[in-house]
């Protein structure tokens, strides 16, 4: 039978979603879970791979498994068997046409800056800062060049592994709660550093160092070495990923 | 010259409040951390001291320095010698007669339970946690019992150092946020553990197992034996305190 499950962690103590030999990740702690309630090895695949220190509230994953439990032991079993910082949130049986990376049709991220003198306490690790005032509302305006189908070259990192540069972004939306600022962003999919980048962009035009069209210069150029810094992983936040409705998966709501 | 300055930070790696041997405290950290900014040894005293495990979002403390140096220096200095989990948030000049403890008139508390089927994951250690449907309505309308001028007995936890059980509870609110649920409450002052053993018996009730009076007649029956268990360290947050409107602090705001 292949599961979806859906995945929480918090990233600063793992060195990413994928195994590697040697260092903690989220791939390992979730396949060891697994595959003690399932009494077999399971191996997992998932929506959106994460880099060292990026969380997420919505991972999605898939795995096949020969068990027979009742959906409600693969999450309270498997938790039982994950340590503190990574937790299965739901179990969903699918059918064999169904791939967590290559059958969603959407994903959500979301990006936190606490935004104010002091460096974040109670939740160091788990959002960037930025102690200059920045401008909310031109970071929106700045974020609304990127919508639509384009190439997003400008903002991919070395070593991305995407086929192709072109990806449509749906939704960009910068709001700001108190001090918390947050750019929310879904696209059928991303490239590489591709939401710390654009992140890195707004941010330059949010402190008043770059007017809001040069969103779209840069966009337009296709040139990396264009945009601004990468913003830190801490950031970071994989919120949920949409399937075909036929699967029945529950859905990211913001 | 005395500072009253603003603390933020997360419990989970610290041993409470109040410096021990050998033991990682938060008051040992911000002294040490003010005694390289001034250049002379300082000692804090808070407003609140809180457990092991307990966050705060407004810790207030003040201490007393003979360098001179610019408000935002004691900020942004102090912060630079402090670890990722505890930050100084402001700082402000006040007289002698001002004591973080003592000339407090109002304190603030936020306990937080993450209720739904997982534990908390990204912020794990930083919520309580029940995976059993509670009943806000109730818990709400039970803690309306506790408002007011009472002998609190019956939520004080053995070793209180407080010389008499009557506090003065001006507010309890119980609300949910999605899949949070937040009690807040504020009193002139709390006895030892008496917002995780009042979160204890509101649980109760929000779980079913006892009536809305139940509040009461725990209340009034003044035994800690009659209550319920001591909510966990890790949902509590000290949010802020209020002081005379003569020395000009920041205020928590809810």
């Amino acid at each position: 039978m292949r599961l979806a499950l859906g995945v929480e962690y918090a990233g600063e103590n793992f060195f990413g979603w994928q195994t590697q030999e040697k260092v903690r990740t989220v791939q390992h702690c979730v396949e060891q879970a697994l595959s003690r309630v399932a009494a077999h090895s399971v191996s997992a695949q998932c929506a959106g791979r994460t880099d060292r220190g990026v969380h997420a509230f919505g991972q999605v994953i898939h795995a096949d498994v020969h068990a027979i439990r009742k959906l409600h032991a693969w999450v309270l079993g498997t938790n039982t068997y994950l340590p503190d910082d990574v937790k299965i949130l739901w179990a969903h049986p699918v059918d064999e046409t169904f791939n967590a990376r290559f059958t969603a049709i959407q994903r959500h991220y979301r990006y936190i800056i606490l935004n104010r003198l002091s460096p974040p306490a109670v939740f160091a690790k788990k959002m960037a800062w930025e102690y200059r005032s920045i401008d909310v509302e031109k970071m929106h305006a700045a974020g609304q060049y990127l919508i639509g189908k384009h190439d997003f070259s400008a903002f991919r990192a070395a070593g991305c592994q995407a086929k192709h540069p072109i990806r449509t972004l749906s939704y960009l939306r910068v709001s700001r709660l108190n001090d918390q600022v947050h750019i929310d962003v879904s696209a059928d999919g991303f490239l590489y550093h591709m939401v710390r980048n654009i992140t890195g962009v707004l941010l330059e035009i949010g402190r008043g160092r770059r007017a809001v069209d040069w969103a779209k210069t840069v966009l337009e150029s296709r040139d990396r070495n264009t945009a601004a810094m990468t913003a830190p992983a801490e950031g970071l936040y994989f919120c949920g990923a949409d399937y075909p409705e036929q699967y029945h998966l529950p859905r990211w709501t913001r």
